[in-house]
């Protein structure tokens, strides 16, 4: 669990909880737990996706994936134990409203509805050309749902009133398509081999003034998700 | 995820949480929905189990095992959506504090700290001769805190006051010892390689009569949580 999670990763989910929970009038201390669950949740994603059943892949953030340091059986434990802890972190101490509806949120964001829905489309999906339905259908699920529920967690948390929540998480649909089309890029894949490099960074430069339009507001908690964006967009300069 | 599910079994967590929930003067509604999401993250665990990295079972309940029926990556997708879903039923509608504590009481009891540790030890020990304590901690920790925590959140849900918390609890750690001891002698494994098959049933009967002595109170839930313990009792015979 620790190699893993302590492995690098540039921490974007939590960063944008946190910027969504200051954007609503939140304290770090509000949504901190969150954060934490929340990168936990996207490393035990990473793990059982780097299993060889599943992507197959020998390195990850320039070192060997769990299952080839350790073993494979070590590898679904540890990413059962990550999201399992996760929900720990949820529920410990602080007991309140918002925090169970934050468990509730998350756990729809990762379920079969969520993530790992996505993730079986993928996978039904390798070696074969995919129609840009389905390409979308992937994405906004697998990487955009815990993105976009991130945002959501943080605001719910900072206490936002509901048509906020809505904005944020409005928002963050936008972000998680922007990162899955400047992956694409950096990898040559997806998006960038549907409409080309250069199409893809049009389409994510234009998502990307969408976004800019649906945050409205101007605080400190805006700003901090407009340089996030930013720096989302910039990967795939 | 339902070709586990509705593939049989005998659903002992669920009953046994409501038996405690009953026992503590609750209704059946105040825990229906803890019985169900633990009886998800029991089929989880059985799901990951029978891995071909982990104990490589080709047949469960008579039938084929998920990863053999469809596919490995299917099966490791289906047990982390059982798991997540588990902990979306528990968030679901009903707000409380119980049910706030319940959900961590359960993320506990299956974290590597509970059945994950649990289950990290018996693949370590594979093929190896192990000790009594190590027996003893893979039994307590692989099987015991699933079914001492139904037994709890049972009660927990059911609005038990602390101290019959406390003692449905130690029950429960009984009850998981029990329902191990019975299983090695049915699978003449563990206990019954250690004890002999005579011997670790005179163990489970002398650890029987123990657990209706924790239980002490007489109404209906007590009645059901002696009735599940002569059923797990009964099986090795």
């Amino acid at each position: 669990m620790r190699y893993t999670v302590f492995s690098g990763g540039k921490r974007i989910r939590p960063i944008l909880c946190l910027a969504a929970c200051q954007s609503a009038g939140g304290k770090d201390s509000d949504a901190i737990d969150v954060a934490c669950a929340i990168e936990l949740i996207h490393n035990y994603s990473l793990i059982h996706d780097d299993l060889p059943s599943i992507d197959d892949d020998d390195t990850r953030r320039g070192e060997p994936t769990l299952h080839k340091k350790f073993s494979e059986s070590t590898a679904i434990l540890a990413g059962d134990a990550l999201l399992t802890l996760s929900f720990g972190i949820l529920s410990k101490d602080s007991f309140s409203k918002r925090r169970f509806r934050v468990i509730n949120e998350l756990s729809h964001a990762i379920s079969s509805f969520g993530m790992i829905g996505g993730q079986v489309v993928d996978i039904q999906s390798k070696n074969k050309d995919i129609d840009t339905a389905t390409l979308n259908y992937i994405n906004i699920h697998k990487t955009g749902m815990l993105i976009a529920a991130s945002l959501k967690a943080g605001a719910i948390s900072g206490g936002a009133k509901e048509s906020d929540v809505k904005r944020i998480f409005k928002f963050g649909e936008y972000a998680g398509l922007i990162f899955q089309i400047v992956d694409d890029i950096l990898d040559n894949d997806g998006y960038a081999k549907m409409l080309g490099r250069q199409g893809a960074y049009i389409e994510a430069q234009r998502l990307t003034q969408e976004a800019r339009l649906i945050l409205k507001s101007s605080g400190r908690g805006a700003r901090v998700l407009n340089a996030i964006l930013e720096f989302i967009l910039k990967r795939g300069y």
